[in-house]
């Protein structure tokens, strides 16, 4: 938890971007895994925690703009909730600490809402990403569940964005945290990993990790020798010698913020020799892109830039032909590469991306795609200084997808599909790190992994004992 | 996954049982953390696995009573679900291996169910325990929210407890799998645990044995120097000379069955006199219950025996005082063991627990109480052959409830306020084991744990190194 200024602050620019009305903050409740009290570990909405830090289920906050309240509702523990779950401060004592005086039962939301809706005032809320939210929005505002997602407020969307957007130097050090813990995930998974283990002993060695430093995983870990399945929550492979291992994992902290890194690597102490060469096309990519990160700067056009080192290195091996800018503009390094260079982190992973992508991460001049790989990309527009960004270059040989752009016979011009069938059953390869945009470039976050395929060869060398 | 025949075999009794009507099941879907796609591990809903076996997020399913029909609604993968999450076998194979051989796109669902509305036919569903099933079924049948849980189906939800409360023996088997998998989570905690660690440490080790060895923990693991707190979820406190730790805790298979195990021990090598003392009436009252359990036995008198056990054993401790009965009667008990003697399990850690404890653990002859503690013995009718229960008696000392149950007066004659003083930051113990019981008596099941104090100070005596 940051001080009690640091809350105040945010909820005073906030307040000066919204101007008037009512801004309703819902958050999360205890979500139900196979019954309503055996439950997922407890995650708050991440505005909730960025406005008003307080990580307890049952919570809804309302800042009254005219009226220039701000009040947090919730019940304080009853016996039952000592005997079970501990005894802690009340809700006003928490509620103090980040700046707030007052606190009224949770029942009394509704009737605040149903008087400013007839005072017929303007009431913004954020998209509801849980059905939980649907059901209270739905039950707050007598809407249907359709019409809830409808109303969601675009201005109040619009000013969280900006003030998320811009990490603070206390927002910093918490990602960095995260992102040390995560560079101890990759280092054991690289470390332990052998022939005749699961990818879940691997999986269960870096969540460890992960709990005992922080909160949890920031995302659910994809720990896969089938790197070519961009999420794959299948973990059930056996590792084998010359398979490869993508490790794509983050920590959480206990404040929530979040970090995120890739390393692939071999299960032999070396890459073959056509691993390695993709590698290195995947590393070039990386590097051109870390390279381009400064403040003004789109990043789309530091995606495009990735991409076409991705093509120039695919045509050098002969898997791609013809003109490297051509190519990209054609879309045929998408099957390659399907998705985004990266997305801005923080208190989310893929930070803010309940609010919407259009608002996150483009402008009104500048519109998300909506072809295939570049709808993708969940970020396009200019770079600032304090924003926190993923670089995430990576090749993925997709048999399926391989399989259908043959048949409709596309980019036949930039793809020499004969060659590509001895990669057909090769993976995928994805190499990930944490930037923060400083005022003139890019600094990495976090301690640095192995990155260059003889630096990950160096390191298993030193770890592999068979 | 059984085999095609026992779910054939499971739905045609259900069918059998509910005679006429439509049979609705809601599978559940995917759970978001801080956003849609950022989703918590999944699971589906246990009587979803228990008559149709497929745990893929989507789903929803109908047995059709009268037309003889069984159908699974949900939708296969497009192109973009592949290139993310992987190719999979088409939802009408996988259908084909529990037995139905009818599956149709998620959005015949809605019209099949209105036509059934339209013609009056009753349509039977479970209580909803996520959000999202309320709002499934509040837009299926156009229901109000709160409606929606008032039209559960009583008899269906008799039907399910009918069967799934009796396992079988290919269930027994993934059951004790999985709970030898949490014996191994138990010899990994009460072996490592070390001052200067912490209690995330103990967690994270053993959440990573879970996942390695199945599909996740059964529930969130409870592991804690503050065993006085009954479901402890805050895991920050360091690990001193002197503590004990509770760890309550379980494994879930693939399969979705759980287990669940107890143990309290010393940091030191061995446990105090005082811890001791305690330690010894737990396990009296635990072997007190365990030989009571067999078919036809009532399990609420199984838990008065077991807390009967406690009272004698703190009588002679000078902290409580009178007849062992009357105290046990008036309730004096719950302020040291506030909870019940033990559940059923299978597919849920607390078996069922959604249908309701009600329908689950009583009778119309035999109601659960309201009164504190009673109110919270999830199960007391008689037990069967093939019901598989914990036993987990306990005493806590919680400082709150000693303080509240002292200002009422409460229970003045069977417990002495002023030697209690001695005990308030004791903390606490609990003793659990999992049990089938057989056409005789019970059967422990999973592999032997060190259980009573002695052969748990020698198996810390060996581990520990300071």
């Amino acid at each position: 938890m940051f001080s009690e200024e640091e809350y105040k602050t945010r909820r005073k620019k906030l307040k000066e971007s919204l101007g008037e009305g009512l801004i309703l903050f819902l958050g999360n409740d205890e979500c139900g895994i196979n019954s309503k009290d055996n439950t997922y570990p407890y995650r708050q909405d991440s505005s909730f925690i960025y406005f008003f830090g307080l990580q307890i289920p049952g919570l809804n906050a309302l800042i009254d703009l005219e009226e220039d309240k701000e009040i947090i509702f919730g019940d304080n523990l009853t016996i039952d909730d000592v005997v079970f779950m501990g005894p802690t401060e009340s809700l006003e004592e928490q509620a103090h600490k980040v700046g707030v005086t007052s606190v009224r039962p949770s029942e009394n939301l509704a009737s605040y809402i149903e008087n400013s809706i007839g005072k017929g005032r303007q009431i913004h809320y954020l998209p509801p990403y849980r059905p939980e939210h649907i059901l209270k929005l739905s039950d707050l505002f007598n809407f249907s569940a359709t019409a809830v997602s409808k109303k969601v407020s675009v201005e109040f969307i619009k000013a969280v964005v900006k003030l998320r957007s811009i990490k603070s130097n206390a927002e910093i050090e918490e990602i960095e945290k995260a992102v040390n813990t995560t560079v101890q995930m990759q280092y054991k998974a690289m470390g332990m990993a052998a022939p005749g283990m699961t990818e879940l002993d691997l999986f269960g060695a870096i969540q460890n990790i992960a709990v005992a430093n922080g909160n949890n995983t920031s995302f659910p870990p994809i720990v896969t020798i089938d790197g070519q399945i961009l999420h794959n929550h299948f973990r059930g492979n056996l590792l084998k010698k010359g398979d490869m291992v993508l490790c794509d994992c983050g920590a959480e902290n206990f404040s929530g913020y979040a970090g995120d890194l890739t390393r692939t690597f071999p299960i032999n102490k070396t890459f073959s020799v056509k691993q390695k060469e993709i590698y290195d096309i995947v590393y070039k990519s990386y590097q051109a892109a870390v390279n381009m990160l400064r403040p003004k700067q789109q990043f789309i056009d530091v995606h495009l830039r990735a991409c076409k080192e991705l093509v120039v290195g695919l045509i050098e091996l002969g898997l791609m032909k013809g003109d490297p800018d051509k190519a990209v503009e054609s879309g045929a390094h998408t099957l390659f590469f399907q998705c985004g260079l990266g997305h801005m982190m923080g208190l989310d992973v893929h930070d803010m991306e309940n609010l919407g992508e259009q608002y996150v991460g483009y402008t009104t001049d500048l519109k998300q795609s909506k072809d295939f790989g570049f709808k993708s990309l969940r970020f396009g527009r200019a770079l600032e200084e304090g924003m926190v960004f993923t670089v995430e270059p990576g090749i993925y040989f997709i048999p399926e997808l391989i399989e259908l752009r043959k048949s409709e016979n596309k980019y036949m011009e930039f793809i020499n599909y004969d060659k590509l069938e001895e990669y057909k059953s090769f993976g995928g390869i994805r190499l990930e790190d944490d930037f923060l945009i400083t005022s003139s470039a890019s600094r990495l976050l976090g301690a640095k992994l192995p990155t260059t395929s003889n630096e990950i060869e160096d390191f298993r060398t030193s770890k592999s004992s068979f």
